[in-house]
């Protein structure tokens, strides 16, 4: 079972409200709204997504590693969650 | 007329693409996928996302910034850009 | 004559002040300090750097950019602009 | 012991180079080399040190993390690393 079947519900939740997000853009470029109005909508659906990212790595440390770590097999998890942290954090 | 008007029929691909990679993450919470393979589709679609982002600046610039400029009007215009790329490299 | 001439005093008081905090790590590490605090240390680093770093494209864009624009001249500085925000952005 | 004890060397040396990029900036700056050349190294820097940040996680989650959890007590740790990821992370 993965940690974020848990939130599951609220996953979801804002996943939906992303996807809503990307077809108000679409709107806005149908209309010609102003660039610099699309960009900040830009900018906050990429805030929603990293926030949505954060909350999977949080649920990922927290049941995943944990777990891994309590058994005794916690390298290669471990290893997995600090590329996943730097492909996140763009390094 | 905005700069992207120029380019609205690949800016609306690009967004339609997103939408379906939105819609792409909502199968994968609900087939509940592993955590880190939700994370790396996150982390792509933010790509995505910010090379939209890109976009609009640049033909921001290109544009209604270079117009401003060469009609002696370019303060605000200066302004506004240099807020909004700060907003974008997220300072 | 470089638009960041003009605040170079600003510029220079703002890079030794970096120097200062980098070797203010060094010396945390030389102590052992708790990796967590190191980290909140180099985070704040870096977001002096990135202050740096916007400042110099607020003035690339204020003062060559502009000129190039004005003399008719805009398009070679306009893509180099352009490249710089996407490397400064980490896209 | 802190995670990093074992690296300190390594880490060191990174700083000591950083250290002396920084004092580099300040050299272009009184040169007045061209802003966008100076901002190409002010991102090089800037990646040097998100790439000792990253170490410091690395090292935070295979050695001060992973033990707490061995040892039963890492409620604490996890909500430390996670708050720390989000402030690496930019979130």
């Amino acid at each position: 079972m993965y940690g974020y079947v848990m939130n599951k519900k609220a996953l979801q939740d804002r996943l939906k409200r992303i996807e809503g997000q990307v077809r108000g853009l679409q709107r806005m470029v149908d209309e010609d709204q102003y660039c610099i109005d699309v960009l900040t909508q830009v900018n906050s659906v990429t805030a929603a997504l990293r926030g949505v990212g954060m909350g999977l790595l949080d649920d990922h440390v927290r049941h995943c590693v944990r777990e891994s770590i309590e058994q005794g097999q916690g390298d290669e998890k471990v290893e997995e969650l600090m590329s996943a942290v730097a492909r996140f954090a763009g390094k």
